[in-house]
């Protein structure tokens, strides 16, 4: 399994406006095989850094990667994403803990 | 419940320094009062920009701050952590979903 992690930096009073792009991005990538699950985050704090951030559990990097195809392509390059600007990489989770354990 | 996540800058070949500066103040925080779980997450790429991110899930915004308290700016203000710059905010979680739902 691999998770991404994808940072993004909207501006002040665009939330509303990304959040319509990035549901496209999820709902198309939610059928592609290796999906597995999603959250995303959105910050307390309107001026954060990162306003979004959509942390994503995929069954491989080669699935992630296949799912990354033309149909990926064609909804992230529309003109509207300039204004967000995504910070994504893969991960593994190296350490974990729960209270009480 | 409100989440943490806290993006590091790590430089290269570093990594294991971090992870031992990083645990000394997860092991402090695991004990306090609103804390739920964590998965720190390891980037695939070794050049990615965020090397390491700690995502925390914590009872409530109130247990947070009062973890944060003079025990972990201690442990936080040591000089060696001046090689790695954290990114922390808060977050709620907005959307989210699984495969098959």
């Amino acid at each position: 399994m691999v998770t991404l992690v994808n940072c993004f930096e909207v501006p002040a009073g665009r939330e509303e406006e990304f959040f319509s792009m990035w549901q496209q991005v999820n709902t198309y990538m939610h059928g592609k095989k290796g999906y597995l699950e999603h959250k995303l985050h959105r910050s307390l704090a309107p001026d954060a850094r990162f306003r979004f951030i959509n942390v994503a559990c995929w069954a491989s990097q080669a699935d992630f990667d296949a799912a990354h195809d033309d149909g990926f392509r064609a909804l992230v390059t529309k003109p509207e994403w300039s204004a967000f600007r995504p910070f994504p990489s893969l991960y593994e989770v190296v350490h974990e803990g729960k209270a009480g354990s």
